[in-house]
């Protein structure tokens, strides 16, 4: 029931994409739609200096291609983020045009930066882990001067979602089970640390905590399974 | 650890607001912050004509007064929907503003009709139970022409801590358990239905279904514990 249709991002960000293909995605959108790819998760004047700390720390460790944004030593690449994730299933192929032109990935749908979900991931390929460092902005509310549920839910599966997809290919969320210690405070910066649990067949299980920069608190914890589908599935 | 800060909107809903109090609101608002008291759970023209008709149909069961949002008979109540919560919480005083003047309620953070969270709740003292009627927009795009897994995770949050909150009192969601069965296309209409399965000292266990409006399709299923807090805790 699962393998029919993805509803989800991240997984396909582990599929390269070359230069050719990039060059013929910009030209083809350029006539097409507004879309862009631009990068979301390069650091922009909203982070605040934490953030922006955080993000050298890891960044320094990735050594990554920025144009291609392939890794060129060492375990760690830090992983780009654009609107709308058609665009790395197909490879240029503007297939998102046939099904909602107007559609959004829902992490990067408000463009005014800081306002929402500000995040950087970045993945280990030899320990199987990725780390998302993310600044809940404003809009992000539930009660008074805090983080919405919901919205820390959306980043755990957003960023257990992207290993899952790295490790296992396309895949579909199947179960999330969440555990709030403690609220997030609005403007704060955490951490996001996803870790391979075990693989069972087509069954990928990510475990999850989210915790303070310097990781002494722990806000968040978190399961979840992740159903690996044929990309071709995808589309009917 | 859980008891000292609210991170929910819903849960504040159940206490009652005069009409002495709104027009205080009111007026305090007009001077202070641009945030307005607009009931976000109104029919607008984005929403689609199965929308409205289901919309019609659970009012119709309300006769809610549409000054105080009192219910006046039955055991239905239409729950109206502001952009933040804090108001519920303070009757007025706008505490809101101590914290940060710019933030906003997650589902209700956007402007544009139709783009993101476009949903209406709609309580039963009696039953002890909640529906919601959703309709997901363009900017909530998980997978393609799917809506996000955290997007629908937000919903399933917000609707049982709704509920929760009329049941026990302001509380904190402790664990969120979902199952995702199908996939949601995006700008289709759900209902998410909420019920109360027990109540243990300061935990309150809700179960949600979300299904097609015909009920015959089930596109996720969870369950979500909520504990109870003290309403003063929420301010330090």
């Amino acid at each position: 029931m699962l393998a029919h249709i993805a509803r989800r991002i991240g997984h396909f960000h582990g599929h390269q994409i070359s230069s050719a293909i990039l060059r013929r995605m910009r030209a083809s959108l350029k006539t097409i739609n507004p879309i862009s790819l631009q990068d979301f998760s390069q650091p922009n004047p909203s982070w605040s200096p934490e953030m922006r700390k955080f993000y050298d720390h890891y960044n320094a460790q990735c050594d990554t291609d920025t144009e291609t944004y392939e890794n060129k030593t060492g375990p760690w690449r830090k992983l780009p983020s654009y609107n709308r994730s058609i665009k790395h299933a197909t490879g240029g192929i503007y297939i998102s045009k046939l099904i909602q032109a107007k559609a959004r990935l829902f992490t990067r749908s408000v463009n005014e930066q800081g306002a929402t979900f500000e995040y950087v991931a970045f993945f280990n390929k030899e320990e199987k882990i990725c780390i998302c460092l993310f600044q809940p902005g404003h809009l992000l509310e539930g009660a008074p001067g805090h983080v919405h549920g919901g919205a820390i839910a959306t980043m755990i599966d957003t960023v257990t979602g992207t290993l899952a997809g790295y490790l296992s290919g396309p895949s579909v969320t199947a179960n999330l089970n969440i555990n709030y210690r403690s609220p997030v405070p609005l403007g704060s910066v955490v951490i996001i640390h996803c870790a391979l649990d075990r693989i069972e067949g087509r069954k990928t299980f990510i475990t999850c905590k989210v915790t303070s920069t310097d990781e002494s608190k722990v806000y968040t914890e978190a399961t979840v399974l992740f159903v690996s589908i044929k990309l071709g599935s995808l589309f009917g």
